[in-house]
Parts: structure tokens; sequence; C-alpha cells
């Protein structure tokens, strides 16, 4: 249960690591969109493994495939399903897990909701679930910036390594996805030193968006940044969701905290954006910041205490080559869960308004 | 839109500020539950304005009554429809505040969705809106405590100031709900000091939860911390929502970060609670832990710039009383969410095994 | 559970025969629509009882309130509370009803469901329910009338005397809502004939809608028929509902049942309406046709066995004056059910296709 | 939007007629179940074109591939990914009606939601859909098996021969479905007929449930009947739904229609079943009889009038072998649809009583 995501704009996702592969039903597209399999594939090569010494030399092409809900060019406003086939996955390889419970990861709550798993490379809660969502946020990410909608996101730090500049630019040329080189080239360090110890990183990602206009999101508990805060933090890994001024509001008063309203150019504008673009739920028409902190990669090769499914205390060291850390891969991942919340708030906000309303149907 | 939430144990709210109430009604609560108003009231009584000089002097008694799905002292699987009426309300009071733009409020944001907003108290993003809140999670904790089940909240921080003791007792025994004495002396003299500036501050609610099950939430969107952070983030003023280590975990290494399991008298243990009790989106077996970043309250007397309604720059000190700080308040808030969620994953939890299932109906 | 209906425009409704009241909360009425209690009212006083010999003479005014949600005689966007108090009801009257279980009635299935009932009136299941109903259809229909869209319902037959003219000023000058003078002359003969030995008719409300736009509906499960289906279904005692030619569908064949296209005043048309205005599950322009077949009303005077709580055959007379026949009452409540339905189809029709949906956020 | 369908037991479908192919992801199916392929591809083998004269040659294997949520043979609580891969798909054949709308057909219905449509053998509207519903049916059919349910379909009439006796064992010996082999040969020579006119027959699916325990369905919307009636009129070509005496109830009399109670062995049992095993929306134990009545195929080669997509009259005859009634291919489809539903209202029983509840987390 809870695979499904959305309200009008609704995304139902399965496929396990090691099973014959992952996959998303997108029900309630918008009909006459032009779309085909490179569109999607530009965003899953950005999550791709084997991308560079930082995540994994599982070197699947990670191939889509349109299989309904597009014809001639266009979305039909049928469900479109979209699958990637598994390739290189070796079962073996992950034998040994099947009988102790990895720290950080969810062998253990999987055996206790469900009374057993498919233990092959984390299962449903491999990383590879991600694909599925990267699919579904290609099509919302298109969807978007044909309505003059931009999401940015990218790597805002790593353990204590924040960037310090942002160059949009630099953000896909360095394989962290950070907008700062020198950041980069110190995280870069860091990183190098932890998998020397057979140890890991967490770090934060951050994502912006511009071109929104005011007044999406629900007032009470469809509240835009909360649903956002759900989107996000169901990606495996994360452990905190903040909207602008985020964590330091607390620190803060309200005459720091508050951004206060001017003209500009017959526009309402604001003078800081600590609200993050969102307030009272809704879009203020600023920029929507959000930043999501993500927890070290659990899967370690250094020794860690466990215990097995026998209900022995064991030592165990995690075999095969994971990613020292998850963030530049999930940086996609975010951006794709923004834009899915974003396009299903879009398209619930049409039906705020009776004159608007009254307005297209007399059309 | 965006007024239910839930999946089975659904909650659909209403009411405004300034209009004849606020209620709430609650729609899958299961039937044979030992239910009346005064087991309401109690929770309602926590965040009632007029109980120190840290909150509004509104002082409204907001007596629930219970008007439908009870009968002879036990509810009946129907909805429970619960309402308080508002008694003390004065629209003169709010008459200037409907020509332009609160900075920090939702005036602007609710004008440009629905083209003309309640103006009256803030209407539905009023402080107000919370008590149909809390009579739900009121149902929802009674529930949870028949299961074993405590969910207990409080005040972590105001402004710098944080609670270095943890004395539970000590949590109702101040206006602030801080569970350390000293550092509520602090907070009050910090407040204090902010009222006499009309300036206003944030602060932070923390909430742990013991006697769960692990299993609990679902594995992909529909994970347990994923649908707290719905619900907590839908409070009015959260801008953060973190769990167990949350953002500090990105500054962390793996074999920090990751908790270590071993046996304990025949059960698996955690030697410590980074997972803040959820792993993989479900829950662990250990305390459940759960951070919400309040900002300061927007409405300060202090002169502010902003923009009317015809598009003019002006400055503005926010009449009336207000409360220099809404984590207080907003403690009970915050468990009821987390009691409500928690509830609707207990009974999403049920149909999880096969076994179970035909145990259940072999009945 | 089951209470909430509705993907986008929302109605959660609430009470019991003999509590404090009945009521409705609407989520996801849009903003701006003129709307007062007298409005509603007037469709509430549609199905109110008291009118006629024909129905029970609990004569309650059935006064409604709008709790939250309007200001300034608008819709705000927010939730809209409608209430309706009880005001006539005696307990003392059902007392004996809770110790057994009356024929065609839900006692039965309402104790192995919850393990015990609200005996009260039928509690939850009375005919009262339907108030809420009417009171959500109403703001329902006055959204469908600016829209230009016309939701006409009537009683169709009553044991077997079906209308054999159409005449629509007749429905509201007869107490049965048919549009046939003669036929409900026959019927009332009829009636008044079974209510002499203590029983009970049946009958058939039909419903047609005009001025709908082709392309409502969705394609697979939420078709416009199956939805319909639903709603009308839902109301007490219905056991049957058809669209268009309906059950003589089946004795047809292809070439009487396809109503051919041809083209009019450069308008697509249709020679023939067996579809009842819907194809593929979409609205196809045409009027809307569904009938509801009603049961006859299961509270008769006339003996009949049953069983009571102990376990023990019994024979029972239904005290108190019943209605004997549902059906007049019940058209207010169809006609509701098929507003209800649309609005929330009308809704989400509005996302349908890219064009549009650029159009509106390029206004 | 719209192919999603449950609460609790969710399916998703998607795929067009001449598309890659149709599937259905399944979430919230209980892990634990034992299922493969050959499951499935049994039911599948129930709808399959080619087998009798009376159905489209199009002779597909149909073949299924389960690709995810099942592990060693048993489900594992995560979604089911089912897909049947098209093979015989020739486009050609559908170039012309292209240009034209079919009588009977959502062409026209399709071209005014979405602007255009995938007309390639009727794309989302084929009768192919419905093997994405007998695929999840099948896991419900299994599931409702495990626990003691039995879902019995078959065609009760085909034009004006109806059944007059039952044979269960009858039904798969003849490709028509029908428990009567008297009738099943009248009804061929009528289609035999029919099919040298080219033209084509409706007819009527029955579907029986034993087994059922009483309390499944909820009180309000959410009834037991409403759900199986918008489940069973969202197949393509059913006009009408009814559950137990069905229309015939609103021609007969409360003494009539009403089931008396008795006991018997210490059961509540019902002297009729007039109710068709539904009492205010809740199964009350008995048998859950429902039917379902078909339209003809609309595509038949007889000539019909028309018009085209330039506005213009014109005169077609269907090409192809298209099949003269859909009833029989359609049983298994309702059969499927019933038992989702039914499993659905099964997981949602469960949580409707407190004391059940405190026992199963006791546990």
């Amino acid at each position: 249960m809870g695979s499904i995501y959305g309200t009008l704009f609704r995304i139902s996702t399965w496929g396990e690591s090691h099973g014959a592969g992952v996959g998303v039903v997108i029900d309630g597209c918008p009909a006459g969109l032009p779309l085909c399999e490179e569109d999607i594939q530009k965003y899953l090569d950005l999550r791709r493994p084997g991308q560079s010494v930082y995540s994994t030399p599982r070197n699947e092409a990670d191939k889509c495939a349109i299989l309904s809900g597009v014809f001639e060019g266009r979305t039909t406003g049928t469900p479109i399903s979209i699958e990637v086939r598994n390739t290189s996955q070796r079962s073996a390889d992950y034998s040994e897990i099947a009988s102790y419970y990895r720290p950080g990861h969810a062998d253990y709550t999987f055996d206790e909701k469900y009374g057993f798993r498919d233990y092959r490379g984390g299962g449903r809660s491999s990383g590879r679930e991600t694909i599925a969502r990267v699919a579904a946020g290609a099509v919302a990410l298109i969807i978007l910036e044909r309505l003059g909608i931009d999401v940015c996101a990218y790597t805002k730090s790593i353990g204590d390594i924040t960037v310090q500049n942002f160059d949009r630019d630099e953000i896909f040329r360095n394989t962290l996805y950070m907008p700062d080189k020198k950041a980069a080239a110190q995280a870069r360090e860091y990183l190098d030193d932890l998998m020397k110890q057979g140890n890991s990183a967490g770090g934060v990602v951050e994502c912006r968006v511009s071109g929104l206009p005011a007044g999406l999101g629900e007032t009470v508990f469809d509240k835009l940044d909360a649903e956002l805060a759900k989107a996000v933090m169901s990606i495996g890994a994360v452990k905190a969701v903040e909207l602008g001024s985020g964590t330091s509001a607390s620190h803060s008063t309200g005459k720091e905290n508050n951004d206060e309203f001017f003209m500009e150019n017959g526009q309402v504008n604001k003078s800081t954006n600590n609200s993050g673009g969102v307030l009272g739920g809704m879009s203020d028409g600023s920029e929507l910041i959000l930043r999501a902190s993500f927890k070290p990669t659990p899967s370690i090769s250094a020794l860690q205490h466990t215990v097995n499914k026998s209900g022995e205390d064991i030592d165990v060291s995690i075999k095969g080559r994971h990613d020292p850390i998850i963030v530049p891969r999930a940086v996609i991942v975010v951006r794709s869960m923004m834009a899915i919340v974003l396009v299903d708030m879009m398209l619930r906000n049409m039906t705020a308004r009776m004159d608007r309303i009254e307005d297209f149907y007399r059309r």
C-alpha cells in the first residue's frame, strides 16, 4: 500500500531492485502534451549509477519505454505506463544479507510488517525505486516548463561543506551536482577520505522554483508546503524538510523573519524571502525554496554490530561497492518530487474560483 | 479544498475565526470507543487562549459539543461531528486589515487564490482553525491510549533557549509547556523583552511517541515519516520538520548515524535512535521522535512596511494583543496531528498480511 | 467510514435521526458563488416530511444554518458547513425496535458490523440522512444553474403506474412529483389502498439533465455513468440504476440500440438517445437520462415474521406512521446526488487538455 | 484520469488496444499470498478472444507477466505489476475509422474531451482494457477463495432468451457461459441469425457470491451495493445494474419485497432474498446477487448513418469481424470487478470495531 501519489496528476509506482524492472503509471496527465522516450531518458540519465567514483558501479543503461498513453508523439489523456527493465542485477551478491538486519536499513521493519522480504538489493526500498519517481517527474517537469516554471535542484552541502557561491552552470559540470566548484573540490576530498575508512557522508539538497503563480496550494491540510514535505520526506534517507528560513526561523524574531511587501513595477513584491515562497500554505509568487537533509548512506564496509534473524548478536561489514553519499543522485529525485506536487497543485488550483470556471465552460 | 485528511480515520474540518464556529467531522472512527464531551474538552483546554500573559486574551470557553456518532457513551462507527461555537469575536477589530496585506500572513495569497477573503481575524487561516485538529486529535489520542501508545509533546526551544533537562511533570506546570523549569524561566525573560519591543519569537516543538509496534507506515509515498511531515507541516507557521537526528544527519557519517541493532531480553533493540523510530518509512519499534520549527508570530505591533489592496506602499503596526510566541499553544496541535496520523496508520497496517486477514475473518 | 464523497467537490456528511442533527461539510466549493441559507432551504423544503398524507407527519421545519465558508454573501473557497438541528424527535417511540431486527431494514447488518447500533429512528440509516445530501445538492444545483445546466427529476412510476405524458409544470403541482396528472391520480388510489392494508409501494425516479458539454467523465473506472450509479445506488432503498435504454438494451439489437449521428446546424447530433447521454463513460452532449428503482418502504404495519436479539422467532407490526412510498421524497435526493457528481466531474474535466491548462495560466 | 480504483486494495490500469500492451499495478495486496503467473493466466484465458465463432478471431495468447511484488512464490506487500503485451494488432485495419464517429462508440466523446484520440482499435475504450481488470480480479478471486468466498458469474440472458435452469457445471461447457444447455442452444440460433444480418445482440450477466460475512460495506456513500454498482457500470457497454429484486422491486409491495428473518440452527436467516444480500449498504450474510445489462455490440456491419470529422453526413458499415455479443466475454470481467470490490470492502471492514482492533494489536 502507499505506492500511489497525487490527487489529479496521480502516479502509481512499482518495482524492486532485483525483480523484472521498475515503473510508473501516470494517471491524469493532460492530453496533447508532446512526449517521447528521449524526453524522459534525459532525466533518468541524471540519476543513473556508474556516473562517477561516488556512485555504485552497477552500470545499467536504465532505458525507459513508454507503453501507453502516447499516440503520434502526444499524450492522449489516458494512463502513461513507463517502465525500465532491470538488466544487470546479480542476486547472488545479496544472499548473505537475507539472514540479518543491516543497521540503518529497512530490513528489520520490512520483516516486522510483512513477515518476510525480498532481500535482494533492498527490494522495494532500493534506490532503484526512485527511477519511477524520476520518470514521472520528467513528465511533470516538461509540463511545468510549458507553463513557464523552472525547477532547479542541486547539492547544497556535503557533510560540513556548504556551497558558498551559486553558479548554475556549474551544477552539471561536477559529479556532485554542486553549484560551487570550490566547495565541490572540498567535498570530493572529504568523500575520498571517508571511503578509505569504509564510511559514508550525509548532505543537503536544495530546490528552487521560479515562475510560480501566487495562490497554489490549499489552505488547511493540503498546504503547498505540507504536500511538498510529504513528497520529499518520502524519498529514502531524508530526515528533515525545511521551507525558506526553515529551522532557523525558530531562532528568529517576527521583525526579522517577516517578509515585508512592497510595490515594484505595479507588482506586489517581497523585500526578503524567509517564507520560502509559501504563505498560509499557498505560493506567494516569490521563489519557492525547499531543503532536504539526507542521512549518510547506511551501507558501509566498516564493521558494525547487529542481529540476525535467529536473534543472535553479530558483527557485519556490508560487502559490495556502495555510494559513499546519496545526495548527488538524489538531486534529480528531489526535483522530480517537487515537480510532481507542483503539477498536481496547479491542476487542483484551476477549480478555485467560480468566475474562472464559468469562463472555462463559456469557452 | 484540502480540508480533509486521512485514509481510514478521516477528518474533515471547517470554520473561520469570526464565523459561527469551527468543527470537525471524523469519518472512520471505530465503533465501541467510550467517548464523551469531557474527554475532548480536556485536550481543547490545553490550546485555549487566555491561559497566560503569552497568549491572546480572547477569553473564550471553547466548549465542544458532540453532535453525532456517539450513542449511550460509545462511538457507533458513524461520523462524529464535533463543533465549537465562536462566542467572543468582535469583527470591528479587524476592519482595518481588510485593506492591506499583513507581512508573514496569508492575506495576500488568499486574495490571489480566491479573489477575496474573509479578513476577520485571519478567517480560515486563524489559529482557531486548530481547534478542529485538537478535537479530532483528542479522539485519536484516546484510541492510542487504549492501544498502549503514549504521545508526549512539549516546547523544545524558544528562540535560542533550549531545554537541557527533561522533566515530564514540569511540562504542564509552566505556561510555556517546557519540560525544564530553568529554561522556561529564561524563555519568559526573553519573551518579556520581545513584547516590550512589539516583537515576537519562534521556537521548536518536539513530540515523542512510545509503545508503537514495529511496521507501521507504508513503504514508498505513504511512509510514516512522510505522512507525519505533511500533517505537521500543515500546521500554520511550521517551517521545518525533522525526524530523529534530522538536519544534523547531513553533517554525520554512516558510522555515527547508523543505529546498531542488538538483542535485549529476546527483543531486537537499537543502541542509539538517530532514526527517530522510523526505518524505510516504517516504525522500528523504538521511540518516535519528531521536531517542528515554528516561525515567530507574524502579528507584531512594531512598525512594518507593506502594501494595501490599492497597490500603495504603506507602514503598519498590527493592532490588538497577539501571542508573542505561537509555540506553547501549538504543542497540543502537534501532538494531535501526530495522533491522527498514527491512528490512520495503525488502521491501514491491519491489512498488511494475508495470514492476519485470514485469522481475522476466521474469528 | 464511507461518509465522504467526491474528488474535488467533496462532501462529508454526518448525523442520525435522533441525535442533535444532521449536516454536511462541503470541501472544494469554488470561491465567489453567491450563496445564502434561503437558497439551500428551498431545496430542503422539497424533501421535508409532513407535506402530504403519503409522508410521515413528523413536522419538522428542517431549517438549515450555514456555519462557515460564506462571507458577505459569497462562498470563500473554504469548507461550507451546513447543519439542520433535529427538533421533534421522540426517542420513546423507538424503544421497542431496539430489541429486534425489522425486515428490510439495516438493523441486523448494523449490529453485525459494529456490535451495536443507535436504534432510534433508524439512526444513521434514517431517511433524515438524506437532508445532508440535499443541502450539498442544493449548492451543486446552484453551481450547475450558473453553468447553464438543468437537472430535472420526477417520479416516473409508482407500482405499475407509469407516467404517460410529460408535463414539467405538473411535477411540483402534485405531492407525488409526477409530471402526469392522470397517472398521479391513479397512483394516489393505489397508495390509499395499500395504506389501508398496512402495506407499501415501490417506484421509479427518473432524472434528466440538459445543457451538459460533451466530454465529462473519465474513461475507465470513473466513467460518468459509473460515478452516477454509485451516487444514486448509495441512496437508501435503491435497488437498480439504469442509463438511457437501461435494462431494455439487453433485449435490443445493435441496429436498434445504436444512436446514429447526424449534422444539424453545424453541430453533431444523435437521431435517438438510447445511450442516455453517455458514450464510453463520457457525456455525449445529448440529454443525460438516469432511472433509479426504489423498493417499497420496508416499515409496514402489517404483521411480519422476524427474530429478536435474543435469537427468538417473533411476529411484529411496525408501529408509527410511515410513508407508504419513499419515491416522492426521494426525487430531490436523486436530483441532488446527480448534481453533486456532475459538479465534481465538471471540475475534474477542466484539467483534461494541456492547451486549455496553458490558456488558463496564461490568463 | 480515473484509471485508479479502490481504497485499500487499489488497482491502476493502463494500455490501449494497439499500443505496446495493457497492464495493471495492484497496490495494497496483502503480503504472503501464494501467487504465480499461471494463477492469473487461468482467468485471463476465460476472456480471451478466438474462443468461439461468437468472438473476434484476433488470436492472441494474452500471456501475462508478473513484474514485481512477488518473491519466492508469495506476494511481498509491495505493488504487483502485471502486464500483457499486445502481439497481433494490425493498425492498418483501423485507418478508416480515424476519420468518422462510429455510432454507439466513444469516438466522438474522446475527441470532444481530449481534442484527439488513439483511434486504433478503440484505443483505451477497447475491450482489451478489460484484460487489466481480469488480471487484478484474478488476484482478488484468489484472496476471496482463501477466505471461503465463492464468486460465480454467468450469462443470464441473451436478447429475450433467459436461462431457466441453473446448472453450474454447464457454465464452462458452452461458449456462451450459460448455466442452461437448452437456453444456450436457443441463444446460438438467435446469434447466428443476427450475424447473417450484420447485426448484434445484448444480454445480461448475473453474479452470485456466497460465503460473505455480514457487515461488509459502509453505511452511507460507500455502501456495498453502491461500490458494486460503480465497479460494474464502469465496464464498457453496461447500461443497468440491479441488486436482488432490482427493477422489479419498484413493482412490488413492502409485504412482498421484505425478506423476513427467522432462526435456523442458531443462525439468523432470511426466508427470501429480495435484498440480494445487501441491507442498508452492508452484506446481510445471504447470497449477494447482482445483474448487469449489456447493450448490443455497437460494431455492426449493417449500414449505419453517422458523421465524419469534417462535419459531413455519411453512411458506414463497420469493417472487420466483431463479436455479435459482448456478454460471454464480459462474464469474467463482471466477476473480476465484483471480486476487486469485495476484497477492498473486506479490508476496510477490519477497522470497524475498537474491540477487534485492540485484539489485533494485542496479538
